[in-house]
């Protein structure tokens, strides 16, 4: 209990609502006794899950390539099943079909000024023995990129997201019937080729530059953990800003019959070809580019002068493939909650990997069935969940989250109806506590994670990550301040990439994603080199951070279910939903103001009086000064939310001072549909501008980020994409989902201010 | 005219004093008929600077190396003399007796583990003829390093800079006994060894990242400008933040006779032994040393992962010299003064380069060479400067601003007697003026600015430097908005590197340093392909941007030369000694914060919590909490000082509105007199803490930068370097020179006041 001691408590005790009984010991939403009881079942949970079984099953797991489609990837699913059942747990495979693309084909040379022929191959290494399971391992390639045969100037685009083709319009660069060659970083790679055509590009490369992942930060594969000469990042450049899952089934589960898109209806391939390259094949490409020598920002650790071009590289491109529908295996565990098994806890990691997968996603998933089996054991000495638990392995997460969206979809008026919380993982390090996720669970996973202790620090991985925040930048005196003294720290916002995405930026149920990182950097993503040999000495070799993380995972689970009154809280949720306000009124501001600046500049000559002409850039383009917009909207739905959340705030405070209530009492049962019910109306059934899947109106992945979280989304997308009539409705839009959320829990104290009478 | 309408100046006419008469068109200092005259032979004056003639001058100069010793620095001096006189200007060479080492022997090899010897040799481009000269270079080696022979583990330091060592304490790792191996940048270069040293390092290597100046950047010679693989940058390693000049002559001039040190006698020798290598030399050296990882900020753009050490790799070094005596050839051109001989106005650039110079110093010399000839010309047509202008061609700027440095010292009584400003150039580039120096002389050079035309843009040079200041990052809105408004562009505050040292520092005199650049990158500096091939080709083609430098050094000299009421400004210049004051205040606020949250930090256990047990960093050392200083002093000081200035500012107002007054005034030349007089009052006789021979109390390049400049110096290192008791008296000191300076400047008024009346 070392974690309780001291200020920090102190603080918390004082500026929060100190559980649902008066007696409750800090355990939000448990009467005295039960809050007890719970603490003692919990501590039993985390006395089970051991390292030594992570190993293990990190090893079986990970013993061949397992992507979907594979034989290893099935046989995987299936042992999964029968080790959930046989430590007695009520478990099923659900099965989907999907569209899912493998290389038929796959050229890439340089055909002028020299010649140079891609390897487009990772070797094996000797001291690692899966790396040379040649035969069942996916080449190196992008998923759901369009076959094409292309033959171009090659230019080159940096990141490849749209900021940078602002920068080559300035140059007088453009990619027009060009093949562009991006680095990977600064966006999800989906977003390269899908900004790349939208600029006129035939096609698409996407290195690994050492930069980022290679040499300049470290020794590499097999001497260190960094990505070696020839390592390659496979993944899917799917368009999952639009929808994610089964590109030919949107908005449905990908079941035997259901009806599908012919594939050229579907939105979500990329216009062009694309192909993920080693640095080692990049560098002839790019040495042999001249032109403008790139801005600076632009250049990699590669021992050569960075162009732009276009050209006179010129790039043969072919990319073939088959177009098959491969089945999908989501190993799926129920725990039937005891007394309100129509609310559900559930709790995901994917199964499936590129190709052996050990650090992605084996290092989650391996925590995930530890803590199923700690669950279970609990589950035979008594302990009785008051909600159901569902536990998730899903599979085809790396083609484009399809296990998880299909099954979500297909479930979605049961969700819709029952899901209180969805907790994912999705790979595991060691290092420091990551949490992001809906703003109402930001109170209760700090709560958690001050019961976990790290092992390396041994200290709660909630005071750890306090140390981290006060000292590392860019935490200026004032973010140091707030660290010491907020009760709660900040958890982030969820983007996209992982599991999460169809709970709560398709259905809004409000959703976690944990995890540990930070110390245990590398370059092996998705590539045949994550695997056991490479986690085992790079990752978390005593599989210790793989134990915390099934503490923190398991711990958080029971506590949802256990809880008489799900512990939502509408003050972090509030504080937040101010910041995210307060950045969307000044992003308009500061749009504004850097128009006029710029079109006074124009005026003014500036750009042709500065210009360097050995370096010509063209000025920018003349726009039109934006309108003010109307906030107003969006303050009185903020304002409404406030008030809500004061009174649920007073409605519990009366609540813990009665000294909690009976587990049958009926308005309990209604403020918890109510608390559940919150998450769902953030949400707009037509979602997001030309995009509907995403029904979320406070998160959603950016529609050129794509892993990156864009927090109400509607209103800063509008505002960045300098649409200020889509603006103004965004902004109305959002201060309604601000108003309903508001009337939601204005009901949800309603009722619980009738559990207190 | 174009540059003098528009709202900028209107803003000035509307906030500054408008000159000395109120009808002088804004030229202060000058009486409304004098204005027109000075007008008019200005332009005249600007007509006469011929590219072609720039361009000739430059092959002349660079046909062969020239440094010290050589003999064609000798011819060099010669040839320059034989112009001045061939003008018809009053010209002649001073000598000074100089210790210049050069290399007798020079070795650098890996002995382990794997063995690689060092070229240390820059090879002959076919395509630049004077690059193959070999038998007239200099070697590539670093003057006034120390003889040594040792061999020890190699420690990578980055920069080599006081910061990396508090890194490397933290990293665990020590120098002691190792040979350090530094990039260049991040200071200058004399800083490395020194810092080394101070550190117990037995040796001291300086190489060229290709991050810096070499393939990074863009391309390397001869296809660009950039550093090839094999070019080393040369240049003096003299401690001279301690006293720059001859080593043996401190203070006095080092005529044949002076009184002279023992070699071992001489402070600003380094303590061990160094050698600048280039990219090809250090890759090996490099690749070869393992340890930690070096931190990212660390990491250059060579193909390897930098690593830190100590060691494996062990270095030989070995560097023995010719401690030789040489002759400087200072070339000094004289046009007395009609009317105020005794007021001088001195202007120099050196001649002497490491090898063949064209952009150092060639660039900058042909310009003032042009500017002669056309004050020369002038005189011919019947100009009669008002005071005495002094043209000075410096011997030994590279070794240690020896020619300027011995010169000054040699003349020091007259030239505290004499001598109102010093304008230095230095080499020269395409692109925006730059201007640093006293700020007493900022207003003065804004409005030479306004009058000279630049070749691009064809707007004056003030006006695309403004443009500059308003487009360019860090701007930020506040920082445009004063671009946009304040009457005058800001100047830099100088710190060292050029010949203006001894002026401003030593003596006291109001100096400035100017020329063009920013549009011309390269990395040639210090090494053999600095010459007239590459400078026709990358520098200034055209020679344009040396006509510009040219007609502004000529205007400024013949603007000052000519003024009634010297045009020193202190409204400027007081509103720069507040930010400085702010600035020194806040370091001590921030200085105590950082060491108050630091001892926190380690109180709370803070360090040990968050480290990675894989990359360890030992806990920073708890320091006692500072006191608060008293910085009331210098609070006095200012606010006598800014009394003063506005004293000043009525007093001029009055002069101006009685219409001037007659040049043979004595109190005209009573004011005159004490205005020089206030740059000197700025000094104090017994110097700055621990380095005498810097006398001035506002600028001073910094103990461990070098280049770079530190104000209200004394304040300023004594809390940097956290010697509170210090500190305390260097507020006291540099309240009493703002005293000082008030006295003067209240002085300069009374005798204007009766100018006036």
């Amino acid at each position: 209990m070392l974690q309780r001691l001291g200020v920090f408590t102190l603080c918390l005790t004082l500026l929060t609502p100190v559980g649902w009984s008066a007696d409750g010991d800090g355990l939000s939403g448990y009467a005295a006794a039960s809050a007890k009881s719970e603490q003692d079942w919990e501590a039993k949970f985390r006395a089970i899950p051991d390292p030594a079984n992570l190993r293990a099953y990190m090893q079986r797991l990970t013993a061949r390539p397992h992507h979907v489609g594979a034989a290893y990837d099935k046989d995987n699913a299936e042992w999964i099943l029968g080790k959930l059942k046989e430590w007695g747990l009520d478990a099923t495979i659900e099965n989907f079909d999907v569209l899912f693309p493998t290389p038929k084909e796959r050229a890439l040379e340089l055909v002028a000024p020299t010649r140079f022929a891609a390897k487009l191959e990772e070797p094996a290494v000797a001291s690692d023995p899966t790396s040379g399971q040649h035969a069942e391992q996916l080449p190196t390639y992008n998923a759901y990129s369009s076959d094409g045969d292309v033959t171009a100037p090659l230019v080159y685009v940096n990141f490849g997201v749209p900021e940078d083709y602002e920068m080559l319009d300035r140059l007088g660069v453009s990619v027009k019937g060009a093949i562009v060659i991006a680095r990977y970083g600064g966006s999800w790679r989906g977003i390269k080729p899908k900004v790349a055509a939208e600029h006129g590009a035939v096609g698409c490369l996407i290195y690994s530059d050492p930069h980022e992942d290679g040499y300049f930060r470290g020794e590499v594969f097999p001497d260190g953990p960094f990505r070696p000469r020839d390592g390659v990042q496979r993944g899917s450049v799917m368009d999952m800003p639009i929808y994610p899952g089964d590109p030919l089934t949107p908005g449905v589960g990908a079941t035997r019959g259901a009806r599908r898109l012919a594939i050229n209806e579907a939105e979500t391939l990329t216009k062009i070809p694309v192909l993920p390259i080693s640095y080692a094949d990049a560098q002839p490409l790019l040495a042999a580019v001249s032109g403008r020598v790139a801005p600076e920002s632009w250049r990699g650790s590669l021992p050569i002068t960075y162009h732009v071009g276009p050209g006179p590289a010129r790039v043969h491109l072919k990319a073939a493939f088959n177009w098959d529908t491969k089945p999908l295996y989501d190993v799926i565990a129920r725990i039937p909650g005891s007394a309100n098994p129509d609310e559900w806890i559930i709790r995901g990691n994917h199964h499936d990997a590129w190709v052996n997968g050990a650090q992605d996603p084996v290092s989650g998933a391996a925590a995930l069935l530890e803590e199923a089996r700690g669950l279970a054991a609990l589950l035979k000495q008594g302990w009785k969940p008051s909600r159901t638990i569902v536990l998730c392995f899903w599979d085809g997460e790396e083609e484009g989250l399809l296990g998880s969206t299909e099954w979500a979809e297909q479930h979605a008026a049961e969700l819709q109806q029952k899901a209180a919380v969805y907790i994912n993982t999705d790979g595991n390090d060691r290092g420091y506590l990551g949490v992001a996720g809906s703003h109402t669970l930001e109170k209760f996973i700090n709560g958690v994670a001050r019961d976990i202790e790290d092992p390396e620090a041994k200290l709660s991985v909630w005071k750890r990550l306090q140390f981290f925040r006060i000292a590392n930048p860019p935490a200026n005196a004032a973010d140091r301040q707030e660290a010491r003294t907020r009760a709660d720290l900040r958890i982030g916002a969820l983007g996209s990439g992982s599991d999460y995405s169809a709970f709560i930026d398709h259905l809004g149920v409000a959703s976690l994603n944990i995890g540990f990182g930070g110390e245990s950097e590398g370059g092996i993503y998705h590539s045949i080199y994550d695997d056991f040999t490479w986690y085992s000495k790079f990752g978390d070799p005593d599989f210790t951070y793989g134990r915390a993380l099934a503490q923190l995972g398991g711990s958080a689970v029971m506590r949802l279910a256990d809880a008489e009154l799900l512990p939502y809280d509408f003050s972090d949720f509030t504080d937040t939903i101010r910041r995210y306000v307060n950045e969307v009124e000044k992003l308009a501001q500061d749009s504004r103001e850097q128009i006029v600046e710029r079109n006074r500049r124009l005026d003014e000559g500036l750009f042709a009086a500065i210009e360097n002409p050995r370096e010509k850039l063209l000025p920018p383009p003349k726009e039109q000064t934006p309108p003010f917009l109307n906030f107003a909207p969006l303050e009185n739905g903020f304002a409404a939310l406030q008030r809500a959340a004061e009174q649920y705030n007073q409605a519990l405070a009366q609540a813990s001072a009665a000294g909690g209530a009976k587990l049958a009492n009926a308005s309990l049962r209604e403020a918890n549909a109510k608390l559940i019910a919150v998450e769902r109306s953030l949400t707009l059934k037509d979602g997001l501008p030309n995009r509907p899947w995403y029904q979320h109106q406070i998160y959603a992945p950016g529609f050129y980020t794509g892993y990156g979280v864009k927090t109400l989304p509607g209103v800063r997308e509008s505002i960045e994409q300098k649409q200020w009539k889509v603006a103004e409705e965004q902004i109305a839009r959002a201060g309604r989902v601000l108003e309903n959320a508001g009337e939601t829990i204005q009901s949800a104290a309603a009722a619980l201010s009738s559990v207190a009478r």
